[in-house]
Order: C-alpha cells, then structure tokens, then sequence
C-alpha cells in the first residue's frame, strides 16, 4: 500500500521529531506530502479563492466522518468586509482574518435535526447532556481539518482562530447564529506571503504521544529533548524562548489568560446545551 | 493553484450531493480525491500495518494544527488481543474493532502540560473551565483526521468508535489514564473488505450547510430532497430506510439513546476538569 520512496516526507519527519525522527522508508505519497509539510500561516498575501475551489474545499468537509450521519457541521463564510472586520476585532484583532482569501466560521448545528426530529413528532431528551456537546465539536472538528488539508493541497496556507470564542456571545449575535448551533472556531484560508518565516514545527517525539494498552507518563529526558528543539525553534525564529513560560503558563495559569472563554459555559446553555 | 481535470472527483461529487452537486471544474488533485471518496468501512480483511506506515500515520496526526502548540492529543495503539477484545466488549461488541489491522484509542490529554507547569513553579487555574476540555476535544479531532486521511491515502479503510464513551469509566480503567485526560473515541484502521457495500453517502446539500455572512434556517425543499436521497441510498444498501425515525430519533429522544454517555459528565469531573 505504498507509492514510492520520497525524499520530502522524511524531511518533514526530521524538522518534527529531530534525530529521533522515524523513518518513512518505503511510505509515501503525495497525500501524506501535504499532511506532513503543514505550516500554520499567518502572513497573506492579497487575493481571492475561486467559488468551485471553495465549493470543493467544503466538500472535502462534509465528507469527512460524522457521528451517525447525523452532519453538525455548519459553515458561514465571510465575505462581507464589515462582518470580516467585526469578527477581526472580536478576536483581538487579528490581521490575518482580513487578509485570507476566505474566512469561515465552524459551527457546530443541532438545531436542523432537532428541527426535523420535532417535525416527526419525536421527542428530544438526549441534547440536554454534556456528550451532545462534545459529539458535534467532534463533528465539526473532523470536517474542519479536512478543509484544511484540501485547502493546503491546493498551495493555500490556513490558520485556525480559536479566538473567536473570547467573544463568543458577540459572534453569535453578528452571524444571526440560532438556538442549538455554537460557533467553535473559525479558519482563515489564504495565499501565503512567502516572506512569513514560519516553518514546520517541532512537535513530542512519538515516544511521549503514542502509547501501547496503557498509557505511560513520559520520560523526562523525551519531554527535556523536546524543550530543547521547541526552544531552538523559536530561537530560530527570532520569536521569545522558553516555551513553558511565554507560551504555556502564559495560556493556563490564570482564568484571565483565556480573554474571556472562561464565560462560554453561560454561553451554551443560553444556546440550548444544557451539558448534563 | 490546479492540477488536473478529475472526472473521478465529479463523480464523487455527484454521490454526495445528487443533481444539485456543485461543479469541480478544473479544481483536482491526488489529495482531493481521498478526501472526496471517503466511506466508512466496518467490515475488514484480516491483516495487520506495517511499523513504517504507523509511524507515518501518526506523524501526520501530529502535524495538525494545535492551539498554541498545546498538543493535547495522545494516542494508545491497542495491539494487546485481550485488550482489544474487552475495547470491542465496552463498545458494544463490535466486529469491526477486533478484526481492524490496528485499534487506536484518541486520548485528549492536558496532564503532560500541566505536570511541565507545574514542575516550572506556575499556577494553573484556566483548566477548570469548559473551555479546556472544548480546546483539548479540537484539538485531538485535528489530529485524528489526518491520521484517517494518512490512513484512508495509504489504501486503509477506516471507522471511528464513539461508542467507546458509552462506558468511558471503564475504558479510563482499562487504558490506566491518569487525572487531566480522556478518551473521545478509538479508530479501527483495516484492510477493506471489498464485500463491504458501503459506498459514499449522500450529505446535505451546499445550501443547507453553507451560510454567507449570517446563518439562514435551511429551504424545506433542500432538506425533503436531502431525505429523499439519504433513504435512496439505504434502500440501495438494502438497510432500514427513513433516516429520521431509524437513525436521528433512535439516538436523541430519550436519554437512554445515550447509552452510557448521558453520565460523562461525571467522568470529566473525576479526571479532573470542572467545566466551570
């Protein structure tokens, strides 16, 4: 089940694991060419995406996996430059949101099928527990990264905008989103500015990720050799080091460091989830 | 940003969408047309993965996008057959979970950055909140599907087992995950079964999916074409047609549809996360 031996993957494994990298040997394929060389960008370059490579690009994401069929997923995509601008301010002024050749908004929709459930004259008891919630942000989530990855095939660089739920109340009142529907995150899809530095990041090495039956708290050694390379990442790219510090307590240590998602549980039971 | 004229992606645009499928045009690539035939396989030949390809898959499952290099995702590969076995047990006794060529359970795991915080003298106080466990579900979701899209490029069939939460108290036990982590669902990689007579399904039209700038409540006339197609097609598969009241309403009228999941709630207090 192999194409050909390619020189490229095992680049890209190397920039993501280091000397521990793992060899791809005989593995590859212009597929996993794409998944591997991803690069979030946040630098574009001014231009537009054509409808039928949009239209492709969301169907790309509706066929991804869905939980019983049962298609959460929901898209608005933004090309009105005041609700783009809106939503850039909303989500502490990201530049990167104007500039995409495409911006879109995920959300995660159980209001058709509770629509259509009542229309048939079933009840609807099971929404009102915490794993509704969490099996369509899945939904969503496996269609989303499939747009991502046509996106890139396409030469696109994209960005995903988590941000977006710091306001998430503001969010859903500006795009008309209804009760049952949340918006998860957007993902902004434009042509990369060739001068963004921005390169394949180191990640753990599969020995700290990947387990067997049980899982095994990581060795100190493999969780130091991965400061070492995420540091001299940054390092590289002229950005602040010490991961932990700038990047990690920066986000986790207080509730003020979440901007304001710390408020989306009111959030979701305003929407209908009462996450029992 | 095009390479070639596909008539296999028309094809599998025609499949999912019927008469109203948007037209690719030129827009086609090797990529493109795995994510297009996607299908959910739940039938496999028996046989198991090379190391090499594992290793490939799992790589592109960590070059997904993560919020803010966070790497939530862990990954517990199951090739203990006593292990699979009780996984298959707790899933409902699913086939397709002992005959996959390898099992692999997605961990959504914040304990390696809080230990990594903590052991570097900061406070940790946003992980209470819902938000955590939202960005931690996003992000083991990205990486999932590209390990599906890695998979389904290398020849692989796949299917992902959300059933694994209808008793995730004992799938914590079995798979000894520590506080700070939870498991969202496995995924069966195997060999397909060329009897398996599952074909891309139809899903809703662009209409009813895709909103520009404000979200609009879905046309009746899309969502009676949308039934009509989905019925076809399990006519076709020759299983039980009329997709609301045999697949919707059967999994959201009452609690029990939740199987076990209705007290997840529960779980994610004990591993840890308050969902404030």
């Amino acid at each position: 089940m192999t194409e050909a031996i390619s020189t490229d993957l095992q680049r890209q494994l190397d920039k993501r694991y280091g000397s521990g990298a793992p060899r791809a040997g005989t593995v590859g394929n212009a597929t996993l060419e794409v998944l591997l060389r991803h690069r979030t960008v946040r630098r574009f370059l001014p231009g537009t995406i054509g409808e039928d490579e949009l239209a492709v690009i969301l169907a790309a994401a509706q066929s991804a996996s869905t939980s019983a069929n049962f298609q959460f997923t929901s898209v608005v995509v933004i090309d009105d430059p005041a609700v783009r601008a809106r939503l850039a301010e909303l989500a502490g002024n990201q530049q990167l949101i104007l500039d995409a050749a495409v911006f879109v908004v995920w959300v995660a929709d159980w209001s058709r099928n509770i629509a259509l459930a009542r229309e048939h004259g079933h009840t609807i008891e099971a929404t009102s527990y915490l794993d509704s919630a969490v099996s369509s942000i899945v939904d969503v989530t496996l269609s989303a990264q499939n747009a991502a990855v046509a996106a890139e095939s396409l030469g696109y660089g994209i960005t995903f905008v988590g941000a977006l739920r710091n306001n998430i109340d503001e969010v859903i009142k500006l795009l008309r989103l209804p009760e049952w529907t949340f918006p998860v995150y957007g993902l902004a899809i434009g042509i990369p500015d060739p001068e963004d530095p921005a390169d394949v990041k180191p990640r753990y090495g599969q020995g700290v990720v990947v387990h067997r039956n049980t899982y095994t708290p990581p060795a100190e050694a493999d969780v130091a050799d991965y400061l070492d390379r995420i540091n001299g990442y940054y390092r590289e790219q002229e950005l602040p080091e010490d991961w932990v510090k700038n990047r990690l307590a920066g986000r986790i240590s207080t509730k003020e460091s979440l901007h304001g998602r710390q408020g989306i549980r009111n959030t979701f039971h305003r929407q209908g989830f009462e996450l029992r």
